[in-house]
């Protein structure tokens, strides 16, 4: 079987996924029977591609790379829009890497419906269709016969939407609580040692962390993106980041982390989902916890998940110390269980 | 659809799910359009029962809470042996809740050899035929063309062998190490608050959390099969549980407890998987651990289990506090999966 896929965003987590694919390029071959071409690929500021063969994804690393731009030299060289490039190109997979929109989801959302109306599977990272446009988007895939995936919007490759969906049938969800937002697990980390907050914030973009919009993390709306995607997937809540309670993480003086660290504690940001009359509340917000929560030991860029259910009781996730290689991973492992669906094992 | 079940094996598990039956019949019928019927149960001290008919569970359930036992009256009444009631039962999925043979894990291997000869899927929480015969029995089970099911043999309902399966598709696991005895789990903790170890597994035996033969736990051989469990199926070790090395819990004095909290660390009893040199190395044994390790706050009942993956780098899953109610789970979710997957959705 043979996946085509158009990578709308290609920064460095479409770039990691592209490695990531070349190295497997056999083992997918022998142990799945899986071909995987990229027949466009299209970025932000660095020009777009499209084929109707297989684009050279070692020779477009390599450009990018030695900061090279697409060129008009390029026989797949073209100036389309993303929304052209998901009309003309003959993909059946689309994957949607553009960075988060927090005000509307948008253009993402504009992107799936396409790509779903023209018949690709869709596999994102984008936060925004999923807080925004849950119920339209998978409503849509449902109608046509399409996967509809999104396992790296929260904790990277760490199956949270997926182990719900496939692990815990039956399950009810009735509240989530998590370490959601790496960016300011680590800041709090980092001023936990004793450095001021901007220094924290250097650090956090220097190293990569932080997001392209730093003030998102920090103040909380990247945590409250993904809370509402938990809401929406999980519990079935109709919400929108925008009716999430939240508080960032810049109101944490240093002296208030001294204070918490000599009787034992640590602020970390928590963000929280709980059903309540039929209505899911969510919020964001710093909280105090002690060593006996299992929490506190998720320090830096680690993050958490507690799912309290009525059938499993409580369990939680924890992501170890991640890179964009696990971010790398979600997009890949929702391929293959595209793959193992369409193909039916 | 309809799954008619053999329960081979009725203590308490076997008790705990068919109440979970009874109450999520409605549920089953509506959602998954599914039917269950329960057509024959076999217990060790209680006498066995089989019937062409679904069995009342109602009114078996109600018989063993007032201590009585199965009688010639009772038309489905049969004097047969566990193996006779599969050979002769028209069920089409067997529930293997027999306890664990640390030695050899018999007789749940030949019960499941048998049931699948017999063409029936097979759920079981019993770890001896993982621990001993995974290889085997996982290829009959194919060749037939039916399902072998185990996600109670480890951590209850809690996701591990169907997260590794399920969810990290195309992922090596290169390690394993978790806290998987309850038992040791819940003494330690009692321990550590400073009764005498006889006083704590007094406590453990009261409330239920150790097994029927509790040496079992403490010596660390239930923690030993989890772990040989899991290096089989998800790190492909043809292992048995005397391969183990092997410490229990019954050597750490309540001074040591006392020397460790007075530092901040506690004792837990961890068993590890680990690849090496195309081999899989495992031990059990108790480790002094400090507030930084994310086990440290894993107290009680509770267990948990770290993954060190080849793609998705570490991850954690950790159950809190569970009661028998999550190991019922565990069979029917894995029941559940059966029956998404024989109905192909």
């Amino acid at each position: 079987m043979k996946l085509r896929l158009a990578m709308i965003g290609f920064g460095n987590v479409g770039q990691a996924f592209a490695r990531l694919l070349i190295s497997k390029r056999e083992w997918l071959r022998e142990t799945y029977g899986l071909e995987v071409e990229v027949l466009a690929i299209s970025t932000r500021t660095r020009g777009s591609l499209m084929s109707k063969k297989a684009i050279d994804l070692h020779r477009v690393l390599g450009m990018l790379e030695i900061g090279e731009i697409f060129r008009d030299s390029m026989p797949e060289y073209v100036k389309l829009s993303p929304l052209e490039i998901i009309e003309g190109c003959d993909a059946n997979l689309m994957v949607e890497l553009t960075t988060l929109n927090i005000d509307s989801g948008q253009p993402a959302i504009e992107h799936i419906r396409k790509a779903l109306r023209r018949g690709m599977h869709i596999v994102t990272a984008n936060k925004g269709p999923i807080a925004y446009a849950y119920d339209e988007l998978s409503l849509l895939a449902r109608s046509r016969g399409l996967q509809f995936r999104f396992e790296g919007t929260v904790m990277d490759g760490t199956p949270v939407f997926n182990l719900v969906k496939r692990t815990l049938p039956g399950c009810e969800i009735e509240s989530v609580q998590g370490l959601l937002n790496s960016t300011s697990n680590f800041i709090l980390t980092e001023m936990s040692r004793g450095i001021s907050f901007e220094e924290a914030l250097d650090k956090a973009i220097r190293v990569g962390v932080a997001e392209a919009d730093p003030s998102l993390d920090i103040d909380g709306w990247d945590a409250a993106a993904k809370i509402t995607a938990l809401a929406n997937v999980l519990m079935g809540a109709r919400s929108t980041p925008k009716e999430v309670e939240r508080t960032g993480i810049r109101g944490i003086s240093p002296e208030s982390l001294r204070k918490a660290a000599a009787s034992g504690m640590k602020y970390k940001l928590v963000a929280r989902a709980e059903k309540a009359n039929g209505e899911v509340k969510m919020c964001v917000r710093p909280e105090l916890l002690k060593p006996e929560d299992l929490f506190w030991s998720v320090d830096g860029r680690s993050s958490a998940i507690t799912l309290k259910t009525d059938l499993m009781g409580e369990i939680s996730v924890v992501e170890h110390d991640p890179s964009i290689m696990q971010t790398a991973y979600a997009i890949y492992s929702d391929m293959l269980l595209i793959a193992e669906s369409v193909h039916g094992s």
